[in-house]
């Protein structure tokens, strides 16, 4: 509650109570949510994309990409088992969202971790310029220019102060970019909000940020990009881990349960336990 | 009872009875079936085509796949994440199998969304000739010709007269069509058929499509690419929904349950539990 | 107890007590582990690697593996979907690895199975030289020399005396050998130990044997490559899979609990309920 108080007090601008309304609108619209992801966790993002309201689709194609986005209501690009083929094919997918103003979530996994990487994201970055820019706090604390903290794909260390980077980077790029970590920050280049829900858990599941973005598709699938509808996903994945992390008994149990309780949230219930703050 | 009755009153070909058998002959046989599907479900697949009494091989290397479905029962075909790659790959194993009275599965995955996808339909079809295409009703209505209705790959509207399109497309193609939905309707070109039973978890799930086509890769491996075979393949799959559904608490629990209760499913059970009928 | 105090007696090099020292170091260092593995069965490896204790990270890209290898503690070669792309990205990352000493795995998957798969995995154990050469019973028995045997990528018959293949196999190539079945067998070129842990449910979930390859990754990646953290992997992950079976229903079930159960796992109770016994 106190949380809660604070948030709504400083911003008026996202209520808490909205978030319940940017949730129920993910489900009455069920967004096409096209992904070019990787191959690892492929199968979590379509089936947490179908439990947060969304209609997942994959397809990294060059023939085919332009005209499955072109449909979509958002699309995914995710470089986690990144080749040259589905690099091109992120690049011509990005390209055909923005110009049908389709939004783009772009999940920088890795970056920081090899060049090759690096020369993608940037390139990514430069030539799609997506609407959400989303990686671990290792992750964008590199995209950001602090050297070192990546360990594979995994974050291993984060800058002092990711708050001034995810805000820095938002600007920068003029776009909303998402750190995740222990907390998570959300920075459209004017505030930064920390969102404190979430398991510990999460950290013991292959894949839990890129099924973060996968819900991000989601919800700004529906409710466009707008940083309210990113909190908005946020959250309703980390309450749902929270009630998963309660009835589970390991990380198998909890990807499980992870699914059907997002499925089974009640918004407004998601929207009473949000923990958010202005940061 | 009453669907059985009317069944087997009106055609005595295949008796429901017979379904029992026709289950028991995969779990002793264990058919090789080698897959050449989408990355996003593939796993789903496997574990499926394993739980249905099958054993399943996933290749799709073109210097790999002919020696494979020459050395297997059934080969399964699906264009879920196609590309061009996979897509040589499919036509040179459907043609291997073809020549080789292996039946082949193809799997029309998004038929109808993208140029692309429906002209690697229309190829796969004319040139391997599959003993079983298979579709949502929106995919099947598109093959058939009927335009609109699909939806990235999930199939978002129905024609008028499904049972119409799947007896046309049966007879124009000289093989066994599945359309699947709520009800499925399946036709050998002669009589055409719906099978009632199936739960709605099973569209919250990604893949279950896709994991109907290896059951019935494993059925028909093991008892030839006959009607009553696929039919047996989609009760069995269904039945087992049915359970699952009855012990799950969402999503994620259900396809798990998915795997444990067509694992279980006693054969004379499903039969009994059958829920078909002449359309 | 008796298969403990046989071992103990007649070798004393790894105690049975030493077996949770090792899998204690596998959670302390978190090794990463980079694969180059199958699209089947590899979100489920990333999973395992975890509950293991390791961290791994999968990449396939030729222009990214080189960097990737270089930082990793050890690497997993997996031809279960080889592709030719990806064969040549196994070649780099297993001599980026081998030339800075850090331990490679390389699991057989369909040796025996099609020519093409034979000569990859040729080119592989001799180009590569990995520390740890793992298959099934029928894909060592192939390696071996001895025909017949492989029926898809699954084992179907075993060769009368596996424990002279995998002595004379690792004596031949100088690394350590691993041949998975009911019994699992580990030679160093001197001495062969059978592994007698693990559960009939082991064969009911595609990619079991995929996912001991990334845990021997995470034990050899903190351990180095040693044959008793070879038998400590395995150990860990079939008393773990003991302990699903004891609480599944089903395929499904069991490979949720698998996962559970290794996580949970606790390092002096999978010594104290090791069987392993020198062959």
């Amino acid at each position: 509650m106190q949380n809660q108080r604070k948030y709504d007090a400083t911003h008026g601008r996202v209520m808490v109570a909205e978030l319940s309304k940017l949730m129920d609108c993910v489900r009455e619209k069920s967004p096409l949510v096209h992904h070019i992801t990787n191959y690892v966790t492929v199968n979590d993002c379509a089936n947490i994309c179908i439990c947060s309201g969304g209609s997942p689709v994959m397809t990294d194609e060059v023939k085919d990409v332009q005209d499955m986005s072109r449909i979509a209501n958002a699309v995914v690009l995710n470089m986690g088992t990144l080749n040259q083929r589905t690099v091109e094919a992120m690049l011509l997918a990005g390209n055909v969202a923005k110009k049908n103003g389709i939004p783009v979530v772009f999940d920088a996994v890795g970056a920081g971790a090899t060049p090759y990487r690096n020369e993608v994201a940037a390139r990514i970055i430069e030539k799609v310029k997506p609407e959400i820019l989303k990686g671990n706090a290792g992750e964008i604390s590199f995209l950001a220019g602090v050297a070192g903290g990546v360990k594979g794909v995994d974050s291993v260390s984060t800058a002092d102060d990711i708050r001034g980077l995810v805000l820095g980077l938002a600007r920068k790029y003029g776009c909303i970019v998402v750190a995740t970590g222990k907390k998570d920050y959300v920075s459209d280049g004017k505030d930064v909000y920390v969102l404190m829900n979430g398991s510990d858990y999460q950290g013991t599941v292959s894949g839990t940020g890129c099924m973060l973005s996968s819900v991000i598709g989601a919800y700004v699938g529906a409710n466009g990009a707008k940083v309210c509808a990113v909190m908005a996903a946020i959250t309703a994945f980390n309450v749902a881990a929270e009630h998963a992390e309660s009835v589970c008994k390991g990380p198998g149990s909890f990807k499980v349960s992870l699914f059907d309780c997002l499925y089974n949230l009640d918004s407004m219930e998601m929207a009473k336990e949000a923990r958010i703050e202005k940061a």
